[in-house]
């Protein structure tokens, strides 16, 4: 019998279906759980892009360009000039979804062997794509004591070797919701540019920050034009995960180039989608105003609620819809399977993603867990009162 | 200014798409051009799946399971059964089209630096998937003598190395339109064994099959269940190209549970379009028999009218809607840039793909074109029209 390939053999599983099974079992049980693990929104997708599905009239179900249409390249370099992000569509390739941005990113840019440098913790699947392109992560370890701010630039500067091709960040931030402000990315472009490299961000939140922050974006630090790769999705924007369309934006023209090439191998990304994100670009503001206004609440709701629990400390990001807390347990991980397997709270209780899967450093985060605020406000509340009863029963309670 | 990927320059442009912006200049020339270099399909889409779509009435268009709807995956086991395929659900990854189940099929398979075996002419794009997973491709060299019949086996397995990992086919072909006979692909089963290679089969163009010729599935070879990897797509049988849905199917557990390793860390395929491709299932036989029908008129007319031209060869394929035919000209490609640039019969022309880009080995096919009948067919008559007299007048007329 043939063997698989070693790649097959390292890709990680992902950390968010590690404790499903769990879940499952707990479901079977009979216990509501209260799914705080995932970044499935359950905002409504813009009736634009929904209607837009609806009124599809063509009689064949044709492939689309492999850059994407035209027409939404070009309506959606005008729509980055909301955010002051000043491109064109040949700046712009479609891909399906931001993960494929980000595997044909590394792909045309990265040798095998090559190091990339990612602050942690990140988005987990960040080390899938590494695996496909055959490439290291280098992590530098932000921490949670000042929100997961950037990394000090001299940490991650000594981490650049002569294998180092890019360094990845995700603004803002999944898991950990942290903005990062101007004077932080023109630090890190410093190194970028000083080193050579490419600079890789995922700016698939940009339309979700909070108490009045302005996101900037890494395609406004001057002088990088040439080493910035942005990606970008519609899934989260306008709640259309199952959608697959995102985009690589960049000024090099090398890298559009060859992005091309690996989008013209599978051909185009989906048609209708495509239809519906296009017509989603019609969202009104009033949409993302409402979206803002209830993640706020939610937020407030969730991390304040969190920080009331003893020993529990949760910073309160600035965009994204995700938090990371620190519990006073032995481990995360057992934590949350713990609440699934023995755990419940008049039938109810809570399952959220370990941060260990974040971490590419062996035992780093070990107390935390992400949790996502997708739910409404009274899911939230009880989800509290299920966590902070969860931890006077806890057995691995460190204080 | 950091540099691309050696696989960023590796990357093949797509013979297809060589000669598009001459075809541009032809239109903008005024020029009527015959598209015959292109697989999509002019046929309708079943009502069934365009009309799925329509009534799509979530709120929430929601990531899928990464290895697609379970409910999918279930009909189209049942499916198979029609073609005599027995599978579960399990043994099913549903992909982003074709294209990423042989991606995801190479990257769980092969080690970087490993060769995959292809008879050729072969569809480009798997040169593109070679160099996605860092793979060699091997060519062996089939005739256009014999329709392109399966080289001979001891041709195959004497390109076998210690490095061979896998051995790739396409029944029906593309761009040959080939369909393999069982005895054939029971010849190749034997060193696919002996060697303990992985065998891919592409057979997207399996509904497409004439003359009552039956198809033979690789899913069907005795002894070969933990070889066998079977790539699937919608594209072609539902003329559906723009929904990009696929499928990989393997009874082998360890490469299924590695590629949806792969297929974790993109989430999940589109979303509607999987709705659309799952009542795609529903699309009566008569939809079938009337597209068979209509393509083998057009073959019949197409290949007739080929061999009818003084100097023309064209084998009569039993399978998909592509022919290759051989004309007598010193190059193909540069017949078929002067078809675009320098020629035209009474403001029209044909536009069809030179088969050297089908090719691995450098040189071969040089005489040869392909030519997708997915035009209707008095337009297939004009484009013969159009070809004959061409021959009359191309200057690098060979005999």
């Amino acid at each position: 019998m043939p063997q698989i390939s070693q790649k097959g053999l390292d890709m990680p599983a992902s950390p968010i279906r590690k404790l499903v099974p769990y879940a499952e079992k707990a479901f079977a049980a009979g216990k509501r759980v209260f799914h705080l693990n995932i970044g499935q929104p359950d905002i409504a997708t813009p009736d634009s892009a929904l209607e837009a599905i609806k009124i599809f009239d063509g009689h064949v179900l044709e492939y689309s360009h492999s850059a994407g249409f035209e027409s939404y390249r070009r309506k959606l370099a005008d729509a980055y000039l909301k955010n002051d992000i000043h491109v064109t569509h040949e700046d712009i390739i479609i891909t399906t979804g931001g993960s494929e941005a980000l595997i044909f990113g590394f792909l045309a840019t990265c040798n095998p062997g090559d190091e990339i440098i990612i602050p942690e913790p990140f988005y987990a699947n960040y080390n899938a794509f590494a695996v496909t392109a055959g490439l290291k992560v280098v992590p530098v370890t932000a921490t949670i004591d000042n929100g997961f701010a950037l990394p000090p630039i001299e940490e991650i500067e000594k981490k650049i070797t002569d294998k180092t091709k890019a360094i990845v960040i995700c603004n803002p931030g999944n898991p950990t919701g942290y903005l990062y402000k101007k004077e932080e990315l023109e630090k890190l472009s410093k190194i970028v540019k000083k080193h050579d490299l490419f600079l890789f961000a995922d700016e698939v939140y940009r339309e979700f920050c909070y108490d009045g922050a302005v996101p900037f974006s890494v395609m406004n630090l001057e002088g990088l034009e040439q080493n910035v790769i942005m990606i970008d999705s519609v899934s989260k924007r306008y709640s259309m995960c199952g959608a697959r369309i995102g985009a690589l934006v960049s000024k090099n023209k090398d890298v559009v180039s060859a992005v091309l090439k690996f989008g013209q191998a599978r051909l185009s990304p989906p048609t209708i989608d495509q239809i519906a994100a296009e017509a989603a670009l019609n969202t009104p503001q009033s949409y993302f105003d409402d979206v803002v206004n209830e993640y706020v609440e939610r937020r407030n709701t969730l991390v304040e609620g969190l920080n009331s629990i003893p020993g529990v400390f949760c910073p309160k990001p600035s965009g994204a819809f995700y938090c990371v807390a620190k519990f006073p347990v032995d481990s995360a991980e057992k934590f949350c399977q713990w609440l699934l397997e023995e755990f419940d709270y008049e039938g109810d209780t809570v399952m959220m993603a370990p941060c260990n899967g974040f971490y590419s450093t062996p035992g780093a985060g070990e107390q935390e867990a992400r949790l996502a605020y997708v739910l409404e406000k009274s899911s939230l509340e009880r989800s509290l009162e299920c966590l902070r009863e969860a931890l006077t029963q806890y057995p691995g309670r460190t204080n």
